[in-house]
């Protein structure tokens, strides 16, 4: 594969980060996945050693290095340890910017220090019942009354959802009259009529707590509106090209050890007296695999250099979301099917690969949605053809 | 679709299987799937009704009755009914005909009518931790000694493994000279050092218990022995066509099943204002699957035509198994798809259907080797070209 | 594969049709593709041997047997022989039967001898420069004046263009009001203002003429109108089925005979020691194609006794007609790239079979126009699950 | 897209180079399609104006910058223009390099100057009627005699075969003992006993003369030994990465220009009152290629960079080439499927992308092939997991 790119010092942190991993969260894995719920301590231990939150600045508790590259590492090493179902970096990244961004400096100072150290668990809630892929399509809304919004809807499919104490909720703020008129709302753990409803079981993911959420007339103090009321779908859109880059570094990882995982297990693995790598079927179809995997990997490098650049785009974002997702859902298929028998079984690793993999279509914008932006930006007018092109 | 072609007695017996299936097994199937095994109760209530293995002559308890039609009626509806990891059929139609294909008149009326009424439970035993698509690598020896053999071995992914009361086992019988000179044993629940290990726990079929069995000088009497020693390697294979047969309609079905939820929930569930049906991507890939269905329904059912006519071959089964059973995992990854988030969550039935699905390219001769199969046979010397036949 | 049924009388209407290809057609082949167009003679010659057009009543020269088997016998044999491009079915299955269908006796008795016995040639012309998917779009159109009615317009990619003495032409004639009114009119050779453009270069099918036609003011007699003025639409509509149906039966052929090509091939060449036929990527790409074509092969065949008993469906034809064009397309790619460098030599056949392929998925109703079909029939309201139905 | 990154002088060059091509080879090139063959001309002004070849030192008249994006930029220009069959980086940096890699002073001295003119034109002569993925097959020998050697044999599929000045001749030099002991010979136009066979007709490529080549008892100075005797077989895979770099900087550059041609069809092209490119399956096939081929994109630019830094391999090189041949194929299709019927006429641009597609697959190493080198490299013993890497 094409050489890397990464700083001395980013190797030394992958390195860390790596040992942080094998001592402190590989071995809870799968009692975690027997409970469906990460043990808060796993955010406050990444907390303490500092591999929780590495982007905020440094009188929040962070290293305030804004490179992309750290994340990257967390995201792969998580995902290659196998403890992706842990879900660090939907609280590190791709919430915690949130405050950030949108978030005013008393805010700031109110949370992220907790979020860093990991006392606090983050959440950000969009997703209904009825509104997935569309969001305009949400009921829950909030009303302005004296100081504070009274918030009132349900949540569902949320992430961290059992475990967080602080949840971005978003709410239409105009219903009647603009369904994207929506607002952000920083809901904290233990603000009366916050419920949480059931820990929803699912294909897999396991030690990842999915959860409802309700809100029966919930008062939100106007100090915890984030950003200004009414702009809360643009900033929902704001974040996502981040946020899929984190998704493709992700899917991309455990599709990486999809792939080494059974390259393990057919070379190990005989039949008809000889390793099953000896087959020119699990030669070429390891191959091809191979290929996308190096290809899909120069391509999210690059997207994350050029994030770095900022001139990273939605549309990059979509096509390394969409074509990551469908990778990883490939090469875990690819893997059960190599293994035989023993890729149904729980007790193989690839098993659990191929039943992770096939939320990463599906979330964070599905598939579907990701070639709505693809397409609708490259059959639109502006697009300018390569043949007519100067670089 | 092409008009399907079943007798009116068909018909009827159809419904009331249906009618049975909803009454006694439907209800349970959730607490067996938690408990990871059905009750016993469900073959004997099978049995009671006549339900259970229909084949057998009038004088085991069975219809008498070899169309295979009946069979399939009952794989359909077991299927479509989402009992599929009941695997009742493994037992009366796969296990059971070992018995009057191999066995002599002795053996069946000492085990036929307890396996007609459920009162016993079969299993077949070949696959080893070290030997699955190449039975020839198996370990599981057996001598001859006195009056009976000696069994030693160990056997993994047994289907029925804890609730068998009685095994077919495959065993070398002259490991030295010949690897394919094997014997079929029938192994009685609670003769000595018969030992079944855990029940494992996997990906899908979850009320199926799926186990490991030792055999620690297991004294099998002679009269248990199946058939001919020595001739087990060809008995197993004698079957194939039949077996693959029986799953080929059960891939079909549960893709049949996947595909009608799926269709269920696009007509209802609704983005962006319209129901999800509505979008052309949905109904393109969904018009995809229905003629794959379509076409293959035709086939599977001219499959067993030909079987019920006597010219049915195992090439015509490899085929069959191997277009049906990547079909069924290719409906129901397209139905989680287009089921978005509650595609991934246990209470929405394509989820398991997703699951379940991935195990029918590897169990029963995997894909690989059902190319195998059909590969060397239109490659060989005496395959007919199409445009030198006169048909 | 299964076994196929044909009757004693049909194979040796196999047989006898197979040599007088090999006589009259196939040496001149690659002479009429060379020219752009087949000679007429080859439709005379087999008018003379009673193998252009067997359904038509024997007071016309006809068998007189409307057994569709026939019609698939001379489609295979025709796509065996590798004489495809000829194109006779179009005059003889596809355009002769409007006559019937639809004309009154008057112009079956001016016509269908004619036909027959191969001194005219037919042609349908309905697709125009801007609308080809959607009929509706045409331009082309009549008004009735006097006793005949005045023709105006254009049409492009007619089969038969060239060499076409009878044209079947969709005209509409209430563009205004309605653009579904269309008439069909039978345009002769040789009426004034019937002028042909260029026979287009193409891709593939070398040896059929494919023509623009033009009609300026056209006067077409009132006995040469097919039907009743108005029902054109409808009429181009109820002959779909049937003519899905031979597309099918060629497509398949054509695909058979490239994976007999390919099989050929790859037994005798040789690449490091072995012949190509022994590499396990060879066995298992040729197994899948395999797999496809006898369960296509089972599907087209039932189609056709669908079609002889009364049964056959406008979505049973597009399920076929989608998934044989596909699959010709698939196995002519395969073949090409399994012949290496000589694959994409015109000297060796399946260079041709590629490139003729490629426009059955675009004709006769493209791929997605088949989707569409198949998708609104499924997804709309009457359509039963199968797990619901009683078959 | 990620943004693309050339110097300053690039994007001049590149501008300049695509005026040349609008002015002295587009306007050709239907017509040598028509002929079969280049005219010569066409090198000599395109050596004239110094875009032949552009790596050599000044002294032979050459800019000597190695930087391979000035190839990259010739190739891509080259391809979007509809020029691909020109074929003229076979000459300039496939075959060129030959002399400066392995030749000595003189052989460059007396031959360099005359290619980067455009007056000498070169080819490479390695496959046989029997010998193709499998170099060491080839029959073609040569014996040393006096101060010549004596070459026997033939070549075919020859690009350039017929136009060839100067073909670099690969044969057996110790057939008997060693297969794979070739020696590379410059054999020269009018050489004694060098004869070329036929311009072979083919599915595309048009413009480009693909020949047999016959060697009988031909006569080849010592002087025209290309490096030392014996290593012909280790200079011929030296060169691999590099010419499937140029491979593959063509096959996506082609890939491109095919969705270009596809994007502007289907936003100007009507069916059922809609632009065709507003069809969600339009947009969703459309996207799914944009993907692929921004990520290709990417890919090649980081292999380019690679190469450049002198860390490109082997293996990286085969992905390179199995996935953008690939892909162009794909998209090819697609283009013609979105086109309709005018897909399949030569005067829509799309039909003759399709054709030319289909060959990248198979030469310069086969898919297969690729797969092989790949496969063997990622499953040997070498290969180290991305999970235990430090990057
Ligand atoms: C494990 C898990 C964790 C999650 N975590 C969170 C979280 O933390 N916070 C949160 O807010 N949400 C979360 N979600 C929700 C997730 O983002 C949504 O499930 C996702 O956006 C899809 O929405 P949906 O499920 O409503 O699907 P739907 O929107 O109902 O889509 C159903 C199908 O229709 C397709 N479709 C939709 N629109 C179109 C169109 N225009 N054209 C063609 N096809 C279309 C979709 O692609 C899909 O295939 C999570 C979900 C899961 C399963
Ligand atoms: C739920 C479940 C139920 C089962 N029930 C039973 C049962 O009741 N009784 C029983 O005896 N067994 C049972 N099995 C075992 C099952 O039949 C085997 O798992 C299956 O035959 C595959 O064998 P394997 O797992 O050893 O895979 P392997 O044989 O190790 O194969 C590994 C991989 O190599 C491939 N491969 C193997 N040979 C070749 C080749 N020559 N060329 C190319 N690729 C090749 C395979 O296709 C597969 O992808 C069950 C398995 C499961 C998971
Ligand atoms: C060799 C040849 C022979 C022919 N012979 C005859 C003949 O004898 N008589 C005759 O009348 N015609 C003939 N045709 C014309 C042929 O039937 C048309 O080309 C075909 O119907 C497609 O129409 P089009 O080319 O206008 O494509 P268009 O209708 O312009 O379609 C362009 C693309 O858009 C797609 N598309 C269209 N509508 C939709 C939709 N709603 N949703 C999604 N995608 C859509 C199409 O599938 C296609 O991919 C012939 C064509 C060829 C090439
Ligand atoms: C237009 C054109 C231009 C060309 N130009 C040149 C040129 O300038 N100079 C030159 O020397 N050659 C040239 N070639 C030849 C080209 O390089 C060969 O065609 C190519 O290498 C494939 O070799 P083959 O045709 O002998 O295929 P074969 O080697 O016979 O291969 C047949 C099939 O078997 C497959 N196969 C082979 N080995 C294996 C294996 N181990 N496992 C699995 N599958 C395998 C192949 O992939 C292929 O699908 C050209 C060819 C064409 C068509």
């Amino acid at each position: 594969m094409l050489p890397r790119n990464f700083t001395e010092e980013q190797n030394m942190f992958r390195d860390a980060y790596r040992k942080f991993l094998a001592t402190e969260i590989v071995p809870h894995m799968e009692s975690w996945r027997e409970a469906g719920i990460v043990d808060r301590e796993a955010f406050r231990k990444a907390g303490e050693q500092g591999f929780l939150m590495v982007w905020p600045d440094e009188r929040y508790g962070g290293m305030g290095d804004e490179d992309f590259r750290f994340e990257q590492i967390i995201i792969e090493e998580t995902n290659y340890a196998r403890c992706g179902d842990w879900f660090n970096t939907l609280h590190s990244r791709l919430v915690g910017p949130y405050l950030t961004r949108f978030g005013n400096e008393e805010q700031c100072d109110r949370y992220l220090s907790k979020c860093v150290s990991g006392e606090y668990i983050l959440a950000v809630a969009m997703t209904e019942p009825d509104a997935g892929s569309d969001l305009a399509g949400m009921r829950t809304s909030a009303v302005e009354q004296d100081d504070h919004w009274v918030l009132n809807g349900s949540k569902t499919f949320i992430s961290n959802g059992i475990n967080a104490d602080l949840v971005v909720v978003a709410a239409k703020t105009d219903p009647e009259n603009n369904p994207h008129h929506m607002t952000l709302f920083l809901v904290e753990r233990g603000m009366e009529g916050f419920e949480r409803g059931r820990n929803l079981k699912k294909m897999g993911l396991k030690a990842q707590d999915t959860a409802e959420l309700f809100f029966n007339d919930v008062k939100v103090p106007r100090a915890n509106v984030l950003g200004e009321p009414g702009k809360g779908f643009v900033y929902l859109m704001m974040g996502l090209a981040e946020e899929r880059l984190l998704g493709a570094a992700g899917y991309l990882a455990s599709a990486q050890l999809s792939w080494d995982l059974t390259a393990d297990y057919v070379k190990q693995r005989k039949a008809f007296g000889k390793p099953v790598a000896a087959f020119q079927n699990t030669q070429f179809k390891m191959a091809e695999m191979r290929t996308e995997l190096d290809i899909a990997q120069v391509y999210v490098d690059q997207c994350v250099a050029a994030f770095n650049a900022g001139c990273f785009t939605a549309v990059d974002a979509a096509e390394a979301k969409l074509y990551t997702s469908e990778l990883q859902v490939k090469v875990a298929e690819l893997g059960v099917q190599l293994h035989g028998g023993h890729g149904y079984m729980d007790e193989y690793p690839i098993s659990r690969q191929y039943t992770d993999a096939k939320i990463s279509t599906i979330y964070a914008g599905s598939s579907e949605i990701m070639k709505l932006i693809i397409g609708r930006d490259c059959l639109g007018d502006d697009y300018v053809p390569f043949n007519t092109r100067n670089f």
